[in-house]
């Protein structure tokens, strides 16, 4: 039955060959095809939420509805890890014309689920639509296991700044992508796919983290959002993204761009940064050091070896 | 800064203004403006979520902004209910072209905000983003304080079937406009944000309801659900429908429609339907039996006064 379309086949039996077969993790006790799904818990719920359009945020001569799977589900899992906690439940709404291949429904949930597994998790719910294009809402639900969120306001003067995962590779694959420049698959691929370094958030919570976010819209705004929520100024030394500078070496030459724009400016890799007084845990890199804001850097203000950067820094959605 | 759109206005400029002033009840740890909302319960959580596209789930030149917000949180709440639960917090996802006026999305979250106020919920998180038309998807996380969750499939023989809330009005609201009937304000209103009987899902499961679901895709359609998940057969009177069948009958007329065809086969509503081993609560009004599955009507069947119904019921999403 998933060799029609989504209209031919219709919105009950799709929906049945996307839940079919799954295996659920024991915190759910209800899963899809009642009103509602029913989880249970350690405590405190984190619960957050992003909507991918196509045309915007993937497109289908790009990625394959499992690539798209993959992203959606990695970037909400992502946004526990920086609370400190882990997910365990995921939610999605999917509207598509009714001409799409009943096939590609059935590779992107192959996609969510994948990724979902990935990290211990289920797609414990959903809603299916017709919508002119693609468009893929996931909400993800974590858990903290009793430890308080790790904020993106408590970092203090003297902590490290420190990072987890890769760093410039998405914006890296999306310039190779959208300048059409051959080779360098990986960093193709980690457009379309990120690997975010799972465990790392309750690694950091473990290990005393006292701020963290995710880097999502780039390295320089999202520290810019945990120095203005801390009231702190944010120092990064060039010299200590070495590693990731030099990994991007090669394709920023293919590309003609200065690999730095890419590490300080690029989105979507869903590395972690943090703010520790003491030692980082194992894995995490240091790239710099949290001030008391002054003259000249106040709170909120983050510098890259003492001074203003004056490239890109992150992206908004208009 | 409310005078722009949400191009001109920026991302972090619109949530702001989105979020700035709202109240949170006691259970949201965390808010909106961190990676993630953290929100504390009673044990297990209920989670469900529905996208509502522009064009298919509703027309901007019909409902308002605020109608919308309205809806999405009403028949999302619902879905809560229909576990037996209480809603206790909402993450929504925006889509919409960038040059609709700021104005608008403060209108459509002044509507989330107002629904989820009554039913004692907030908004704690959401994504807005660039979309072709306007998509809303909004997931619910609900509290089922300490009760099990009331499913579709504990239906048996001999339970009452009962019904709290309004049928058919909102299939009635949609005739009016789409044939462009004028009068019948209420009922017009009605199609555009349904009016769920909060708190009769917590009642239903306190009176030890066997089975309970929300009428969302039509009486007939969802006592379907309940019969196949019970393995049992339903049967309805029609007599017992006469409240909302009168309610209906002079924009029946007005229309040139059998008001059944609305009270039976009209989704969105959002009254619950639920079976009962004794009495059903206050409030709640007996409209048939489970019965045992036998030749003629086996597991799944519904009927009203004893034969198959051959109007119209319910409607999928293609």
């Amino acid at each position: 039955m998933a060799d029609g379309t989504l209209a031919a086949d219709g919105e009950f039996a799709v929906i049945d060959r996307l839940v079919s077969g799954r295996r659920q993790p024991p915190s759910v006790v209800v899963g899809p095809g009642d009103d509602a799904a029913v989880l249970t818990g350690t405590g405190a719920t984190a619960v957050s939420t992003d909507m991918l359009v196509e045309g915007r945020h993937f497109r289908l001569d790009w990625s394959t509805p499992y690539d798209i799977g993959r992203k959606a589900i990695a970037q909400n899992a992502s946004d526990i890890e920086a609370m400190g906690g882990r997910a365990t439940a995921f939610v999605v709404g999917y509207g598509a014309p009714g001409d799409t291949e009943t096939a590609q429904a059935v590779a992107l949930s192959d996609g969510l689920w994948d990724e979902a597994t990935r990290v211990g998790a289920g797609i414990v719910g959903g809603d299916m639509v017709a919508a002119p294009q693609w468009v893929v809402s996931v909400t993800v639900l974590g858990d903290l296991d009793g430890r308080p969120p790790v904020l993106r306001g408590g970092a203090r003067p003297g902590d490290v700044v420190a990072v987890v995962g890769e760093l410039g590779r998405s914006a890296a694959g999306y310039a190779l992508w959208h300048n059409d420049i051959e080779g360098f698959e990986a960093l193709r691929r980690r457009h379309l796919v990120p690997a975010p370094p799972y465990g790392q958030g309750a690694a950091a919570a473990r290990a005393g983290a006292t701020a963290m976010t995710d880097v999502s819209d780039g390295l320089l705004a999202d520290l810019g959002h945990i120095a203005a929520a801390s009231g702190v100024h944010v120092d990064l030394a060039v010299a200590l993204l070495h590693d990731d500078l030099d990994a991007l070496g090669p394709a920023a030459h293919a590309a003609g761009v200065d690999p730095r724009h890419w590490v300080l400016g690029g989105g979507e890799d869903h590395a972690l940064v943090a703010t520790f007084p003491d030692e980082p845990p194992p894995g995490w890199r240091a790239i710099g050091r949290v001030r008391r804001p002054a003259a000249g850097f106040g709170a909120g203000a983050v510098t890259v070896d003492g001074a203003a950067w004056t490239g890109s820094a992150g992206w908004q959605s208009y």
